[in-house]
């Protein structure tokens, strides 16, 4: 796939070298997400929103109630800006200045549009997969009133970027030679063990895909 | 405390059972943190960045390169809207619908400054404790120029809000009869061995705040 070209927005003007624009790396960043953060402007004021994301393709999908503000306003095309971030680690450098955290980020700038019709309700599906992997065949199929109340708003990944900072520090060359630990402490999301809903009425086993939720996402 | 009065944009339109004004309960979500998402509007265009968070009673302070766009137009005194957020948990319901993910989080709007002089040296100091515990007095001390070209600024905490989802899912009276299993699974960030910078020149020994980091935070 082509690299995305850069503007003006994605363009790093610091550490430059920390920037893709792969498509592959992006899309990766993405999918390894549950969350994504969405900034959006409304009275000439910024929000920003924590939210669920799917990618395929191309696109990028935010879903949720069809009274939500942010729904409402993304879907009326009004520009909105993505980021997804992954904490990989703190990075202890023999300075406080050079200290710093490893990451995966990836910002996205654009304008989105509601899905509709049959599209909207394969959506739907697919985001049950997508944050839970094997879990869609499992639950009860959605309603007619379910698929009307809730929104679905697509993204275009034309104008974005990653940006990564991975390893050990880069401390200043005469820091090298103090007797300070340095080095770095990797961070992950672990999930635990089900929790069984208290309220199930049959002895039912913990499908593989929960007692095993983060491994199945890798 | 007193609670943080709600104005119309952080009262909750939807769900307002799961709004919070406790400044108690917005200071734990904020001190939990490692990052937030910085919402913030430049050339008419939104923006969000992920960027390293601290709080002091009742401010918060982001911190970093006296070149960073984001900081340069947060110090100039411009709108900003800080999320924080915290992944708990997948909550799986009898129905996509009811599906959902607990979380904790809040939203602060406000405007920011630069912070100056012997303040800032603190803070640039504290920063380090913040984020590791224990390690600002192993750290060789700043120099005049690092703190030149490094920048906070403070946000005061005015007008914010949390929202938390918790628990099992709350699905339809009668897809309780349903053999399907519902539950939650647990997510939370762990810390792995730290992994020691290959260029020490000394054995030392990894620090307690390192291997317990995830812990030690608590």
């Amino acid at each position: 796939m082509d690299p995305i070209t850069r503007t003006t927005r994605t363009k790093l003007n610091r550490l430059p070298a920390r920037a893709n624009y792969d498509r592959e790396v992006i899309h990766s960043i993405i999918d390894d997400a549950i969350i994504c953060h969405v900034a959006f402007i409304e009275d000439g004021s910024p929000f920003v929103t924590p939210t669920a994301i799917m990618r395929q393709g191309e696109n990028v999908y935010l879903h949720g109630s069809s009274q939500s503000r942010m729904l409402q306003h993304l879907g009326l095309g009004h520009e909105a800006c993505i980021s997804v971030t992954h904490v990989d680690g703190m990075v202890l450098a023999r300075s406080g200045f050079h200290s710093s955290i490893n990451y995966r980020s990836i910002s996205l700038f654009g304008r989105g549009h509601l899905v509709e019709g049959n599209q909207k309700i394969q959506l739907l599906n697919d985001f049950v997969d997508s944050l839970i992997p094997g879990r869609a065949s499992d639950v009860r199929p959605m309603t007619p009133n379910e698929i009307n109340i809730t929104s679905v708003v697509e993204f275009p990944i034309d104008e974005a970027s990653a940006k990564i900072s991975v390893g050990q520090p880069s401390d200043d060359k005469k820091d090298y030679n103090l007797p300070i630990w340095a080095g770095v402490i990797p961070l992950e999301i672990n999930s635990g063990d089900p929790i069984p809903d208290p309220q199930m009425k049959f002895p039912i086993d913990t499908p593989a895909y929960a007692l095993n939720y983060m491994n199945g996402r890798d």
